[in-house]
């Protein structure tokens, strides 16, 4: 698609586990409002599971591809109040900013790694709290809103070395024997299972498109077809599927295939070719 | 309410089944920032039930009266990677935008009907996808956004028959025997029970604003009154109020009138006279 | 945090009890936006409980600090249709708009109290409904869009003597021999508890910061400690610690406290020193 040209407001795309019943969200936004007000703000998600930090960096690598170049605020921080670091990240299509707990590095390798990183440590450009600090307010908001209205980020708190970034932990399938072993990655709001798996992996079992494989979970093992697109499966079949973000996705047509399935995220899948019947 | 002059931000408003939890939302209005970075985008609510094209219908009439000029973004697509057509239609207002199957009708006719329609055919003006096509992302919201900024309809795909488009079905209620015989439509928040029975259909039973009313649903057989305003009832007592969309609704001071009636979307209910009692 | 400078879009924040599932909150944002066409709006949250109007006043009042200087629109009215009255208020700030039952009050407080109040009776300023009122997006949404605007407070109705105003009902902890009786004003998603005792009331008590308490919950009685970060409570430690908001908050550390101790919003907590056992 086209980019518009031009001057055009600063982004500010915020994720986070604060849910929408708290004032939390709110509250970020107002603080990034008084450091950048002509931000456009993007809600990714505030649904992200309390203090699951894996998800949080999953659902922000599946992202950060459609994001505007601008800022990313994203908090899902159970270590608040220890030494993790709070970081600023930059990278070719602007900032990161949030804990330094893995939640970052999927994102940050997906859009080319970092260039530079700053610890958040100028309390000059942090907002004073009455007690205990609350990250979210006191240091991350004011850190992406002063990012998003232009300040340089060396202002911000000390350089430190992008190698020292605390690594995602993306978990890669492993062959087993023929079969790919892989775990759920993400049940979205229809049901469907991404896998860790790539249609490159079915490829290399001799898995090929519109064909059939074997699907086992647990000791459930079942027979699915490699379709196309989600409408190609008849009524209640069981499919894999390469989906928008270009990961294997299992999908049933007309239910949800998870629920059906039994499965959760972290749940172990392993896809292969149907194996063939001793007397056949 | 006087009208705001001058040159004002483009406006988009989003509905969709998505809910909250996925980046799905965010993605979409990602996405049509990159096409129209000055927009103002309001979600009208994401909240519908998973493919559920007819609540989806409802709301949009609902709120269309109510929307700023501009760009409505409508997606509950159960029919995503099949032949039904994505569709822009030009209305007096603006346009709207999402899949041709009954979603958009009931507002556009409510904005006078569309004037020109399009297919979204035009690749040019939508995202690439690594794998299936997620239309919001990759067809919808470019489509809302470049018309937001601007884009002419017919750039981003082929003209159709405005009389081609999948029309919507909003029930209408049955005269039985001098009942009025219709259904839930909606239930809000407060367990208010919106029907597709409007004040005239109560004006042409005889039943008269300020009078008593029988409401079956089921087997159930109760005396309402019609109310001129919430506060009017008595506490717990049953009334039907014309609602702020027009609408007759069931309402119950200090309970959810809903739950005390176990009713839901598509239920039945037959308001009418109050019988005279045989011994009277 | 040093202030943005210069000439900003004027901000709305808007907290009601409207939930995300219905088009409440879509329509009022619309309706904002029509009489203030570049105004950001912030949503505090939509989550209160329904008809919760003490829930909203204790949210609102956290969350005022943190807004920009502009208008908050708050919406938790069970009076509506009543003679309740709906009013704007003067702050230093700038504006509350919302119903006078309370909601408004701890929070106009919190921000230096009133200077002008009007009751919004002007009808050219509203929405005109074809039924029942809905005064969010009949009267207070096009209110705040119109204060938003600079339309001048005295337009939009009656002046009205601030001191008429329903006042807030923030309970205040008791002494009771030597021991602070409080109530649980909020729990968070992470199941902290905030109570209405403050870390003045805790030193009164003879209680220390880093030093042991007794927390009593109904016929429960628990040694706490004061700590001074979440991170310093040892795992599964049940510890207080004035958060972020300067209140004392029951925290337990990898478990959300308040279901362990079965507190709700309106519990009562008892706090003081651990007693000297009749045998040491």
């Amino acid at each position: 698609m086209p980019e518009h040209p031009g001057s055009d407001p600063p982004v500010v795309s915020f994720l986070s586990d604060y849910g929408l019943i708290d004032e939390f969200v709110g509250v970020c936004k107002a603080v990034v409002l008084r450091a950048a007000p002509t931000a456009q703000i993007i809600d990714i998600t505030h649904g992200i599971p309390p203090y699951d930090v894996r998800a949080g960096a999953l659902t922000l690598a599946r992202s950060i591809q459609y994001l505007p170049p601008g800022v990313v605020l994203a908090v899902v921080d159970p270590g608040v109040g220890t030494d993790r670091r709070a970081v600023a990240v930059e990278v070719e299509t602007g900032f990161l900013v949030g804990p330094d707990n893995g939640l970052l590095a999927p994102a940050v390798a997906m859009v080319g790694g970092a260039s530079r990183v700053v610890s958040l440590t100028n309390e000059e450009y942090q907002l004073e709290a009455p007690g205990a600090t609350f990250a979210g307010s006191d240091i991350f908001a004011p850190a992406a809103g002063y990012l998003a209205a232009g300040t340089p980020l060396e202002v911000l708190g000390d350089l430190i070395d992008p190698l020292s970034l605390v690594p995602g932990t993306v978990p890669l399938p492993r062959d087993e024997g023929g079969r790919a072993e892989g775990e759920v990655l993400w049940i979205d709001r229809y049901g469907n299972a991404q896998l860790n798996i790539d249609p490159g992996d079915l490829a290399a079992l001799g898995v090929e498109p519109g064909g059939p494989l074997e699907i086992r979970c647990g000791t459930d093992r079942r027979t699915g077809r490699w379709v196309g697109s989600y409408a190609e499966a008849t009524p209640y079949e069981l499919a894999v599927i390469v989906d928008s973000y270009g990961l294997v996705s299992l999908t049933l047509d007309r239910r949800p295939a998870a629920e059906e399935l039994g499965l959760q995220p972290g749940s172990a899948v392993t896809l292969g070719p149907v194996p063939v019947e001793a007397g056949a």
